[in-house]
């Protein structure tokens, strides 16, 4: 692989169905949507289970996975002296290249959680049988 | 996308690798298999590691992730009060419109678990490599 | 499906994008990688995220899920039992067949890991863009 072949525009699709809820995981569902869309590829991510209260408009807060609750705080300086940006500047970014974010409605239900209740990052709140058709002949990723 | 798009029978194929055993894992599992077997996708579960504990005809019982326990009887609530069905009801649904589940060979003999030992949720106990085969030119999910 | 088909040569491709650092999740990364490889099939991972500790020449230790820690020892035991090889092992019988490894380039610098500091497990250090593109058009797991 070489770069030329890097800037080719891709032609694929990639689904991120978003469940996990711990502050880590929302690193790569930003690298992953922000380079995709960066190479032509369409995003949909489709948000359910915990990982809904990282797109409530209160920004509830994102616990740390128990196992690597010492290393957050060397992480945290690693990321600012990477400058890497931040989960929800990189689903922006991925989100102006046309990237896609829907809220699970039963989950929303179960939570308690209105269309209102969410930040600008969600498009719309849909059905798992509407994610899983826009996700056919694609990849699926379940983070 | 409007209703009519939505009703069309879906042609592929979701393969599913169900390796974790915390309780909240087993929704998405219930929700994704259900609503995909529904929309006439062809649907194959390989349950493996802790997952297989949710699988025994003794019901082990699933722990709640530790960074949410203390969510646990509010989401447990939700789902009541939005007469979310029980994952396991869910896994039936979709096995009635012919999902398979099958538990990895390999890990039940690590955890000491005979065909013997599982619920009749279980079709059948194979290989990696047997699901792995299954599983081409399809979507494979690892929850 | 019969033992003749099951040696048939397969001609997909599976790239796991390896981000849990959880003891546990490597033995999935593992198997999948060699029995893929063993049918044939084109294996990529990318590490990323708290993976990459298991990559290390320093071998740093990889914390068992908190929710599962009272079972590890019989887990222990009934890998020793089942004479399955370890996770490092299967890798490197996938690798003998032609299986790549990446480290991802961006989270290595966030943790401060250079190109020398991985085991020989690691044939590059790569970015998340490279690695989509390598696995577009074929199957991609998040671990």
């Amino acid at each position: 692989m070489n770069a030329t072949a890097a800037r080719t525009e891709a032609t694929g699709k990639v689904s991120i169905i978003m469940f996990s809820g711990t502050a880590d995981k929302f690193i790569p569902l930003g690298v992953l949507a922000q380079a995709a869309a960066a190479m032509g590829i369409q995003v949909n991510i489709f948000v359910t289970g915990f990982a809904l209260r990282g797109f409530t408009k209160t920004h509830q807060d994102l616990p740390f996975p128990a196992e690597f609750a010492a290393m957050a705080p060397a992480l945290e300086k690693g990321m600012q002296a990477a400058h890497v940006a931040s989960w929800d500047a990189m689903l922006r970014q991925a989100k102006e290249l046309d990237a896609k974010v829907y809220a699970c409605s039963m989950m929303a239900g179960v939570m308690g959680l209105k269309k209102e209740d969410f930040s600008d990052l969600i498009d719309d709140v849909v059905g798992a049988a509407t994610f899983l058709q826009q996700s056919e002949n694609g990849q699926t990723l379940f983070i």
